[in-house]
C-alpha cells in the first residue's frame, strides 16, 4: 500500500467510551503528587512512575491480544499485525512521560486512544490491509533529550545525541539502571540507533493530543486538525550599556542595559500580534549584570524564542526582533548582539492525511478547525519519513504543563472516535463495489 | 566653642601638594589587582591590604607627631589635640576601604587630605581653639555593615547591627582574627558600642570626597559643596501574570509578568527626569519565574531604588513608581505588589558649615557648585550629632566603584586646599582686632 487511501464509506466502528475514559483516569493517577507538593503528576522518563504507566499500557495491550515490544530506544509499543509479514504499519502514538507537576492528558490521551483504537479493531475482526501499532515514545518532554524516542525511531537521532542523552540520564543512576534492565540492548548508543524503522515499513503516523492552547475552546470546536508544527528559533540577546553608580549618576547621562532590554521585551508582543498574527515570540528570562540595587545595569541578557508555521514567518519574526533590539540599544546609547541558541524548522502535516482527518470528522458531524501546533510533538519527527497527521482536542483555558491542564470527557471521547474513524478508513480495504 | 565660627581673614596656610599627591599614589597602589584579574584595587575591610593602608596612615601620622588611636569599632584616627583637655574636636574623615576593583581616590582622598591638613596645621604652630582629628572609618562600603564605623562613632549603631556585622565578618575568619588582634575590646558587640563619642566632645565634621557623578565635570567646576545627602528607599516590585506554554498561547491571550515589569522599567527613567529632575530611580535587577525559554513568565520581581535630597521628592518618586507599576500590571491583566526593603532619610548638610566652605572656596577664587550627594557617606552619620559639611571634587566621566575612577591631580590639590582653608577658619582664634 502506498500513499493515503480514500474511502468514502468505511465501516463505522465505535470506541468504548467508558473503558477508554477509565484507562485515562487510571494513568492520570500514576505519579500523582500531593497538592502540598505542588500537585499534578510526575512521570519523568525512566522513573518508577513512568514504568508503572508503561506497565499499565503493556498489560492492557496483552489482555487485548496485541503484540507488545520495547525497542532499543525504549519506545514501548503494541501491535495488531498486517495481513502479510511485509505489510507496512500505520503508527499511532504519543507519550506517557510528563513534565514535573504535569497534567492528566498531555501525551497519555494519544497513547490510550491508540490502545482503544487497536482494541476496537481487534474486536471487530474486520480485515486490514496493513498493520496498526500504538507507540509510547521515550522522553517526548525532553528530560534527557527532546523527542528522543521518536527521533530514534524515525532515524534522525545522531550518535552524538544518543551519547548526550545517556550522559544526562547518568545523573540519575537508579533511573538509568532501571531502564537498562528493561530495554533490549541496554541503551548503549549503538543499540539505540538500531531503533530506526525503515520508512518503507511504515504506512503513516497519526497522533491525537491535547491542544495546549486556547484556540479550540475559544472557537467552540471539539476537533483541531493540525496544519503544521511550528518551527522554533531561540536566541540570547545581549544588551551592553555602562555600569554607573545608581545614586550619583543623573538619569539623563545613563546608558542602562536593562532599560534597553525592557524596551524590546515590552514592544515585542504588540508587534508580533500585528505583524505575524499566527506566530508567537516570548522573552522567557533575563539576567542582569551586576544585578544589584545600587548599580546602573551594565549588561542584560534576554532569552528570546519565536515560533511560526512557515519559514517566511520565522524569518519575519527574527528580522523584527533584530530591528527592535537595535532600536532599543540605540535609545540608551548602548550595544546589542543576538546569538542563536537553537533552531528547528516548521513541519507541515501531510495534506492527504489532513483530508482524511477532515473526512473522518465530517462523517461524525463534528465541526473542526485547521490550526498550527505551537508545541513540539513526536509527529514532527515522524513527518520527515512518513505521511503524518495530528488531531487536537480542546484544553480548558488553554492550560498545559500544569496540574490545571484539563480536557472535558466528551472531547476526549470525540477525539478518540475521530482517530478510530480515520484509522478505519486508512487500514480497512474498501468493499468491492 | 559652640557652633560654626565666622572669621573673615583667617591666616593663609598652604598644603604641600607634592607630599599629598605622593601619599595618594602610595595608598592607591595598596591592594592593586592585575588587569587580567579585573584591575583596580581591593581593600575590603579587615583584609591584609586594608590594614596595610591603615598602617601607612598611622605611620605618616606618627611621623608628623600626631596622636594615633584605634577605637573599639576599628576606626583609625590621628589627632592634633586642642588647647585644653575638654576642648571639643573638629573631625575630618572618610575611609580607606574599597569595593572590589575599586578606584584610587574613593575614600582615600578624604583621609589623606585630612592627614595633610593636620600636618600643615601642626607645622604652622598656630594656636587652635579646638582639637582636630582625621578618622579612617571602618567599612564605609558595607562589606559587613553599611557605614559601620561612623555609625558606631556617632552612637547610632544598635547592638543588633553590631551582632549582624560580626556574623557576616565571621564568614572570613582570617580577616576577623586579624581585626580582633588589632582592635581594642576585640570587636565584642559590647566593646563596639563603646566607640560612641558624646556629641559635646565634637566641634563638627568635614569630609572631602570624589563626586562619583558627572555634574562638576560637566559644569567645569572644581569644587562641589554638598547641600544634602540623598535619602534612599528600595523595594521589591512583584508582578504576577499567568504561566503559559510559550508555543501554544497566542500573544493576545497572554498575561506576561515580564512584559509588565518591562513596561515599568522602560517608563521610569523618562518620568523621573521630568518629574523629579534632581532625583534618581534605578531598576538594578530582575528575577523571572520560571525563567525558561518556553514558558510565558508567570512572575517577575524587580529590584528598584529611588534617591532624592528631600522627603517630598522621595514621596513623589515612590508615588510615581506605584502608579506606573499598577498601570503596567493592569496592561497585562496581572497583579502587582511593592515591598519596602530599605529606607534612609535625606540628610541636609549644616547651613553654617556650607557657608564656611563657600567662604573658603571664594578666598581661593575657586568657582563652586552646590549639589546633592547621590551616594551615601560617613558624613550622613556624623550630621545627626554635629555640624557637618562635605566637599566634592570632580570625577572624570562621573565614574566610580571601578578601576576607571579618576580625579585630576589639580582637582585633588584644590580640594585639599579648600578643606585646609575651611579648617583654619574653624579652629584658629580670630586675631584681636
Amino acid at each position: 500500500m502506498n500513499g493515503v487511501p480514500r474511502n468514502e464509506a468505511p465501516p463505522a466502528l465505535e470506541i468504548q467510551a467508558e473503558r477508554f475514559l477509565a484507562d485515562l483516569e487510571a494513568v492520570a493517577a500514576i505519579g500523582r503528587l500531593p497538592d502540598a507538593a505542588g500537585g499534578g503528576r510526575e512521570r519523568r522518563p525512566f522513573s518508577s512512575a513512568h514504568w508503572a504507566a508503561r506497565e499499565f499500557l503493556m498489560d492492557g495491550a496483552r489482555r487485548a491480544g496485541l503484540e507488545v515490544q520495547i525497542d532499543p530506544a525504549g519506545n514501548v509499543s503494541a501491535r495488531l499485525p498486517g495481513p502479510t509479514a511485509d505489510a507496512p504499519t500505520l503508527l499511532l502514538g504519543s507519550h506517557l512521560d510528563t513534565v514535573p507537576h504535569g497534567g492528566p492528558y498531555d501525551g497519555a490521551l494519544g497513547v490510550l486512544a491508540g490502545l482503544e483504537v487497536l482494541r476496537v479493531l481487534a474486536e471487530s475482526g474486520i480485515p486490514r490491509r496493513c498493520g496498526v501499532e500504538v507507540v509510547d515514545f521515550t522522553d517526548e518532554e525532553g528530560r534527557f533529550g527532546d523527542l528522543f524516542g521518536s527521533r530514534a525511531l524515525s532515524g534522525q537521532l545522531t550518535r552524538e545525541q544518543a551519547v548526550a542523552f545517556l550522559e544526562r540520564a547518568g545523573a540519575y543512576p537508579e533511573d538509568l539502571a532501571r531502564a537498562r534492565e528493561r530495554i533490549p540492548g541496554g541503551l548503549s548508543p549503538e543499540a539505540v540507533l538500531q531503533a530506526r524503522r525503515p520508512p518503507e515499513s511504515l504506512a503513516g503516523y497519526l497522533e491525537l493530543h491535547i491542544e495546549q492552547g486556547p484556540r479550540l475552546e475559544r472557537a467552540g470546536v471539539s476537533i483541531g486538525i493540525v496544519t503544521a508544527i511550528f518551527g522554533r528559533r531561540s536566541w540570547l540577546a545581549t544588551f551592553r550599556g555602562r555600569r554607573d553608580h545608581a545614586g550619583t549618576t543623573p538619569m539623563e547621562v545613563r546608558s542602562d542595559a536593562l532599560v534597553a532590554a525592557a524596551e524590546l521585551i515590552r514592544e515585542l508582543p504588540q508587534w508580533v500580534s500585528e505583524a505575524v498574527p499566527q506566530g508567537v515570540a516570548t522573552c522567557g528570562n533575563i539576567q542582569v549584570d551586576p544585578g544589584v540595587y545600587n548599580v546602573v545595569p551594565g549588561r542584560a541578557v534576554v532569552w528570546i524564542e519565536a515560533r511560526a508555521a512557515t519559514l517566511e514567518e520565522l524569518d519575519r519574526l527574527e528580522q523584527g526582533i533584530r530591528e527592535r533590539a537595535a532600536k532599543a540599544a540605540g535609545a540608551v546609547g548602548g550595544q546589542w548582539a543576538l546569538r542563536s541558541t537553537a533552531r528547528s524548522e516548521p513541519t507541515p502535516m501531510d495534506p492527504a492525511v489532513r483530508a482524511l482527518l477532515h473526512r473522518a470528522a465530517a462523517r461524525r458531524g463534528v465541526p473542526c478547525l485547521d490550526l498550527p501546533s505551537g508545541a513540539g510533538h513526536d509527529a514532527q519527527m515522524l513527518a520527515r519519513i512518513t505521511p503524518t497527521g495530528m488531531l487536537f482536542v480542546p484544553s480548558v483555558e488553554g492550560r498545559s504543563h500544569c496540574p490545571q491542564e484539563f480536557t472535558r470527557p466528551e472531547d476526549r471521547v470525540i477525539g478518540a472516535q475521530v482517530l478510530l474513524d480515520a484509522v478505519v478508513e486508512w487500514v480497512v480495504e474498501p468493499r468491492a463495489a
